[in-house]
């Protein structure tokens, strides 16, 4: 498909898109969902109210608009809650790059299937569901086949809040601090019965992005793996290697949080108040994951690391620039690597997994009219460990 | 042992070992041993004469020094050839840390062994012999039983410049930039006499420095191997891997090199005249060895290597700090890591290997009143590709 300017393709898309819309399947199951909007989903727009961003100075204010009309193999998601992530602050501060606004971020969605498309055939409506980091890619490039959506070779994928998108009204992708979604059922991920949606939520980034590295490498009974940062990622981190059988060793720089620390299950803390503390471990564990969202002193705790060990970086700096020394890695042997969320096969997996296992991460619930004083607090670091918004607030 | 201040220490040093050297083992196999030299072995201090630097400047100047008496598992080596590493020129000029002065660097050291402590097995008077970039270490350590005395976990490494070492006169360890050099015959190097000195030099640190890493990746048959920076190491790296059966990729900032590259059994040359250059290889290489010694923009070349390949640095920018960009590391999937050196086990083998196959660093020899000349050119990449200092000449 030719490139064609965005005003352009988009006004067409709206002016076509009007016409569309047949084969849609509706039920309303609930008085939750009301007839107004089971008519307003027919084939055209879908009126959406959320928090949005209109500049770098990132606060956050209630915003009218719309999403496209569900399309046949599209789900329509009633939201209940959506987590507050580090890199929607990140994101809205133009910290990772310029943006465009209104934006509203969120990609820890979890809610009810209201309405699906006439091909759609993994949901129903009154399906628990959720969405994480990514609304779609190519789905035909050898990543993409290999359930590495996130790493699609083609289109690269597309983000969940920010990314461009022709069928979307506002041009880009919309995120879920909101009361509704429009997603393709493939990159929604069923939430099991037993799963409350506000635990689910947290799981569709902080968990997902913390678990496709420990499964990479293979984490056991008996490694000693260190986790970096206990924030949103950190704690879901500790909890999900402990449940895996290891021993996990929690750096943090906050000591009000070493209580809560022991009680994910960690087998100890260190307060790390200066890089002394951190030399006792140094080549000390078979792993290290760190979720440190800034700049830091990063190379010594990679050295905490055993020669030929990995240590993998999810939290993404300012930028993404961080500051590694070689004479500290020709020493310590270790192998530096990053990794981003995870694929839609592997989200699924760590959704199931956290069901079964009764995983949860430990969240504070808030109204929409809070969002900007939780932001405050995520980037102080009071966050303990997840806040939640509630959508019917918004 | 107590740690008492150096002076004393070395004062102490001194005349102690006026009195010891008893079951030295000397014998005058050819002109080159003079009977002066024969007399000053033994017990006493062995007087060098050699380059050295004084302040950070790097001014390198004649300078007569003296170093221990010959110890009853020494070899006291008439040094032939001495390659120019671009550590040297950091090490000087207090680019890693600072230093003690006057201090001779060097630590590609190859010559003939003009005699030999009591309990030497390894080497006789008359055998070629080379020194690498240790001279010490524990010993005992489990990386050192290990062969990875570069790794030593106790006192660490002693390298064979600028590190402290009581039994040292100067009280530090003196380099190759000289005529003669004392040395613990397990940290000696057996040179094949195929292997010509002016050879086996470069082999020590460039050639140990490139192969190990290359070792530990198994690098075999068809596999795709970027070579980045194309100097003293960078050739020898193009050429071990060229021998292993590798498809070899250089990189280099310098289009005059290109001719020489394709010479060393290179694939391809790559002239990186802007990081466009490096977007068509994005993902393409099995594996990539860095040589660069400066900070410089490494995290695109990283990208270059395949979704879960790796990355070895092992150029040493100053104060070894490097930028690395977090935001390619989480879609490139690359490990990135650094590697010193190597053991000694595996420095022989590499000068056995070689030996038999027939590889040659390309070399260009000095006098030693042209090191200064020598040095500038090193850092303004006109070295061809390795400067290697005839020792008689000092
Ligand atoms: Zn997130
Ligand atoms: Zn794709
Ligand atoms: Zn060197
Ligand atoms: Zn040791």
């Amino acid at each position: 498909m030719k490139q064609t300017p965005k005003n352009t393709t988009r006004k067409n898309f709206i002016q076509k898109s009007a016409l569309l819309g047949a084969g849609l399947m509706l039920t309303s199951t609930t008085k939750l969902f009301s007839t107004s909007k089971t008519a307003n989903s027919m084939g055209t727009n879908i009126k959406s109210k959320g928090y949005a961003g209109n500049d770098e100075l990132g606060n956050m204010a209630l915003w009218n608009f719309e999403r496209r009309p569900i399309g046949d193999n599209d789900i329509l998601i009633e939201i209940k809650y959506s987590g507050i992530c580090h890199s929607d602050i990140h994101t809205i501060k133009g910290h990772w790059g310029k943006q465009q606004y209104p934006q509203v971020p969120g990609h820890e969605i979890a809610g009810i299937v209201t309405a699906v498309g006439k091909e759609v055939i993994k949901f129903k409506v009154g399906d628990k569901a959720g969405v994480g980091c990514m609304v779609n890619s190519c789905m035909q490039c050898e990543s993409c086949k290999n359930g590495e959506e996130h790493h699609c070779e083609t289109t690269g994928m597309v983000g969940t809040y920010g990314s461009p998108e022709k069928t979307s009204p506002t041009g880009i992708t919309q995120g879920g601090y909101a009361n509704n979604i429009v997603v393709t059922e493939y990159f929604a991920i069923k939430i099991p019965a037993s799963m409350q949606l506000q635990y689910a939520a947290p799981l569709l980034c902080a968990g997902i992005t913390t678990y496709s590295p420990l499964m990479k490498l293979k984490v056991k009974k008996g490694d000693k793996v260190g986790v970096v940062g206990i924030g949103g990622l950190g704690h879901m981190a500790i909890k999900l290697a402990v449940s895996k059988g290891a021993e996990v060793y929690a750096f943090t720089t906050s000591p009000s949080k070493v209580n809560d620390i022991m009680a994910f299950g960690a087998k100890q803390v260190i307060v790390v108040d200066a890089t002394e503390k951190l030399k006792p471990w140094f080549g000390k564990l078979d792993y290290i994951i760190s979720t440190v969202p800034y700049a830091y002193d990063m190379s010594n705790y990679i050295s905490c690391v055993k020669p030929y060990g990995y240590f993998t970086q999810v939290g993404q700096p300012i930028n993404g620039e961080l500051t590694i020394n070689n004479f500290n890695m020709i020493f310590n042997r270790v192998n530096f690597n990053g990794s981003l969320i995870g694929g839609i096969p592997e989200t699924q997996e760590v959704m199931d997994y956290c069901a079964e296992n009764n995983i949860y991460p430990q969240i504070q619930i808030i109204k929409a009219n809070e969002i900007n004083d939780a932001w405050k607090k995520v980037v102080n670091k009071e966050a303990r460990y997840r806040y939640v918004i509630d959508a019917s607030t918004i």
